[in-house]
């Protein structure tokens, strides 16, 4: 990261004022308070929650979600498996189809001593898997993806290629661990309600898919299940062994757009400058575009449109009904929502704002370090992040 | 980069077939001929090329769309700007207006030897920089941004704060070198006709607002213009004195769909990896989703909308109608085209394909290295690109 942070070290300590914009930056207090809150709902329940740190993608920021040093963790790529499995977390689950292209680094991962697991939802995976691990004698723990919500991948549970899956990799060389499955379609939700109605969705479905590799003497020791929205409004996860959730750390419009969170909660805005303004049209134009921002119109399909984000203060408090409308690839056009019957606020050139963005996953995405603050905006650390594949 | 490319030198000399995906894929021959072909439409104007590197974000690409090692360039962040110098390039134009944080950068980039001008495009910034030139005795080259489309930032030419802006700088500090457009709009645009009826606004627009400085007795040596399309469009380049363009180098989905390009002249793709199916649905799974493509959905607005991007087969071909119709983080789903009436193809697991982007400066951003072919499928090269800020 040395090329990438020529500027960083003299900020430390410093107010959010003195950095270099467009920059992402993180209310860490917000993070715990978020982790917090999600392992307070589910510790009656006696689950353990294993953290997809796709949004975080910072060993900095694992360390505030995770229970232990070594995890439980899950990822979306090998790239933040080989990087977080370097800071020393070796309980891995690699929450993406495994692809063949991949098997070699996931082999080679697990001779380092990362306790790597994968996913799989069909047979011909299932039959290559079973094979180079007999090949290169390594147990590899597998999961059985199971289509919950039909959202994306994984089977049906009532499908007997459940059954014929789970025989083949037990009677492979792999491991058997269990079943996974995401109800991802919760993000299409809105209402407390339908998100316990999801999550009882998504747990009756993977315990019936559970009871089938058992009933047929499978083994079938983890029950994995999550996404932000169902792990907050479960009522009940009787035979769910784990849960798994990314987003939740930080929050954003779009969780905060259907009521899993406030906008309050959300943890990271992306810092900028106002550039220029065009008067006649009730624009100010800001140096945070798409680039900083990320192309996500997450919440395009919500009852409020926020635009590329919402805009706020420099200690992060919303100014209302500012967004940010528009965004070339280093410009953020900033206006009064349309239909807002609100003057235009005075931000002069150089002044500084932060915007709350759609999804920040994908905000967070492009950028290579977050610039960790509380309350008092004074930068307290600089935490890198990693990028790509 | 190092930490970035573990896995990378073994792998030139062999086929795409042995990379591990999402990758991203770039044809330098179409790179060489994309730029060529701006070239020479440009050639009998007289005018310079100033590629705007904002897209490439690496000193390889740079190198063949650069006139000369030392540029010129145009560059969207100060990160560029550091990047390229740190390789020789030094003449740099940053085509962002300036945020008054950056300009200590921007004077510590000038003191190391960068001819690095900037851009500005109201009264208080122009005060504030002929100031800060005063103060730091080094004529910094500005650029009056003018607003011929109405799309973003810049002054309307008839506008009385250009002559006092040239007025400020010019008894300022500062070197007064000249104006700039950008007439983004063209993108909206979607025939030959209207982008060279834009590229002709573009042109009137900047040229008077240049003789306006003139005749009031101020400098303007350069006039400079540019968009992909009307850089390509234009009759008439009278009184402009250099070009800017970016996406032109690689081409993608929307510069293709509004006519300015064949799909053949797209120089990146997205290699991706089949890891399922959805029978019922229709659906082929595969291991690159909006990390990798981006979020962008430029082409929706067309008269094609080609989803999160075309898919074609290993070799680069089109396949016909298959696209990728949603995305999730890693995972993207390819169906057949809505409407059309054609069985999906028949692609099974571990089968590979490369997926042309709907907006190349998006999705190049999303990775952190370019794995360089040509039409055999061989990696002749990997180059790194930068990121971030």
């Amino acid at each position: 990261m040395s090329s990438a942070t020529p500027y960083s070290r003299q900020e430390i300590g410093k107010t959010l004022g003195v950095l270099e914009t467009p920059c992402l930056v993180l209310e860490k207090s917000r993070v715990t308070e978020n982790v917090a809150r999600l392992r307070r709902h589910l510790q009656p329940f006696g689950v353990k929650l294993r953290p997809h740190l796709k949004s975080a993608k910072s060993i900095d920021v694992a360390r505030l979600a995770m229970a232990g040093r070594q995890g439980p963790i899950t990822v979306s790529t090998l790239r933040e498996a080989e990087y977080f499995f370097s800071h020393g977390v070796s309980d891995i689950l690699y929450a993406v189809g495994i692809a063949p292209n991949k098997l070699d680094h996931v082999f080679d991962l697990r001779r380092r001593g990362a306790n790597l697991a994968i996913l799989l939802d069909n047979e011909e995976t299932a039959q290559l898997v079973a094979a180079r691990c007999a090949e290169r004698r390594d147990a590899l723990p597998v999961l059985i993806e199971v289509d919950t919500d039909g959202h994306r991948s994984g089977i049906k549970p009532p499908d007997h290629t459940l059954l014929e899956i789970g025989r083949t990799l037990h009677a492979g060389g792999a491991l058997l661990r269990g079943v996974m499955t995401h109800a991802g379609s919760s993000y299409g939700l809105h209402d407390p309600a339908s998100f316990a109605a999801m999550a009882e969705q998504e747990r009756s479905g993977i315990v019936a898919a559970a009871a089938a590799l058992r009933a047929a003497g499978l083994p079938c020791p983890e029950v994995s299940v999550g996404s932000t929205p169902t792990a907050h409004f479960a009522r009940n996860l009787a035979g769910v062994t784990e849960v798994r959730a990314g987003v939740f750390m930080f929050f954003d419009l779009v969780m905060a757009g259907i009521g899993v969170c406030a906008i309050e909660d959300i943890a990271v805005s992306v810092l900028a400058t106002v550039i220029g303004h065009q008067h006649d049209k009730g624009w100010i134009i800001v140096d945070a575009g798409w680039m900083a921002m990320s192309r996500d119109r997450g919440t395009a399909r919500l009852a409020v449109d926020q635009g590329y984000g919402m805009v706020c203060d420099g200690a992060g408090d919303p100014i209302a009904d500012l967004i940010m409308i528009d965004a070339n690839q280093e410009h953020g056009i900033l206006a009064v929502r349309p239909g807002a019957q609100r003057a235009l606020p005075n931000l002069p050139i150089g002044a500084m704002v932060r915007i709350f963005p759609n999804h920040a996953c994908a905000t967070g995405a492009q950028h290579d370090r977050y610039y960790v603050v509380d309350r008092d905006r004074t930068v307290s650390a600089i935490w890198p992040r990693i990028h790509g594949w």
